[in-house]
């Protein structure tokens, strides 16, 4: 079986947690893609009318608009910034549910949409599940533009190598749904993640990072076809 | 003598710490509306024609601007990240030089100037000495518009009472210079303002806090007309 049709299958899994009525967050990425389909489809047929969606990127706005999902802001009165579950996919899957996002850029919204959320499903072909987090996926961080030097000269003295992440269909670098740049940075020193996560976050300028710890309850992981559905690390 | 006499006394021994050819970041507010002054002084009589400065906000900006300031962003090629000193006021300074800054809602610029010094002087009248941070001034914090009610449960599920920062001359809430919001957060309990940094900044959304820990070189505090300039806590 091919990864596309892995994360097919992990997303439809996925969708079918959903129930009508529910406030769902919708990830972003080409997994995430495959979800907001499957919800769209069961929107369709008519049987999520009563669901509510909140978009967590600017991509998966204009994707769930197409396929006619009901959206609200988290900030909206019928949404009350809590939300029953949000599904998502990552660039990788430590073995404690480390995760590393934003390879889309969009970990600011992600992680903002699973703090809401009571319920937060992680969506994976098999290639994403790693021995340790930062293996293979670089790191993003979300950083505010006038920091992008002292960020840098801050994360290379912790011995990382730092990348600006740079467009390709726009001059110059990246810019966020929220007006900031990306760097995307690379040790090859084992990580502690959970450490990490809030030194990065503590640098000034630095708006979010990539490391997800302690958030998702459910990983759903297809691989070969086989799909399995666990709701704690090491099942 | 007045308050703001002894704001300007901190201000313009401050002042005589910048010499010619210094890289100088600028803080925000009415104390370091004296510091502008008094370095425009200077500048007007030809002292500190070398001398390039950055600033923490539009408003210092403007201000820099009116005094002939020659203005740098930290990321030009004669700035490269690193300055040889910020000066800035603060609401509140600890025993340990814990400060709270952001009443004027320019703490992310700020926090970022001052990761590049390597000498961090805070200024101030002695009404600015508390004997715990929080005692008096609310701590800020600067949030992206979308999470600005997930943020504000989870910081009222740590204690806090919690304001969205209103304006006064535009409808709504304050919007800083990077486009987000202001949360003013109180508690009576004491706070650990090491940790409380690393939490805070540690919620997604939030893009700065306004405490500041272990970053001031010197203290320079006027009271009642007397000077006196510190380089370590306690002193």
């Amino acid at each position: 079986m091919s990864s596309e049709s892995d994360k097919r299958a992990a997303a439809q899994a996925a969708a079918a947690l959903v129930e009508d009525g529910m406030k769902v967050g919708l990830g972003t990425g080409s997994t995430a893609g495959y979800l907001i389909a499957g919800l769209g489809e069961r929107m369709a047929e008519g049987g999520l009318s009563g669901a509510r969606f909140v978009a967590t990127s600017f991509g998966t706005e204009l994707l769930a608009r197409e396929w006619r999902l009901p959206l609200r802001q988290l900030n909206d009165a019928d949404i009350d910034g809590a939300l029953d579950i949000a599904i998502d996919g990552a660039d990788e899957i430590g073995p404690g549910w480390e995760l590393v996002k934003g390879g889309g850029g969009a970990l600011l919204g992600e992680k903002i949409v699973f703090s809401a959320a009571e319920r937060v499903v992680i969506i994976a072909d098999g290639s994403k599940r790693v021995a340790r987090v930062g293996e293979r996926a670089p790191i993003p961080l979300e950083v505010v533009p006038a920091a992008r030097l002292t960020v840098s000269a801050k994360l290379e003295s912790l011995g990382f190598d730092v990348t600006l992440r740079a467009a390709e269909r726009k001059s110059g670098p990246v810019v966020t749904d929220h007006g900031n740049l990306l760097l995307d940075i690379r040790t090859t020193e084992p990580i502690d993640a959970v450490a990490l996560e809030r030194d990065l976050c503590a640098i000034p300028g630095v708006v979010e990072c990539g490391i997800v710890v302690d958030v998702a309850t459910d990983v759903i992981v297809a691989e070969d076809g086989a799909v399995t559905h666990s709701t704690q690390p090491g099942e």
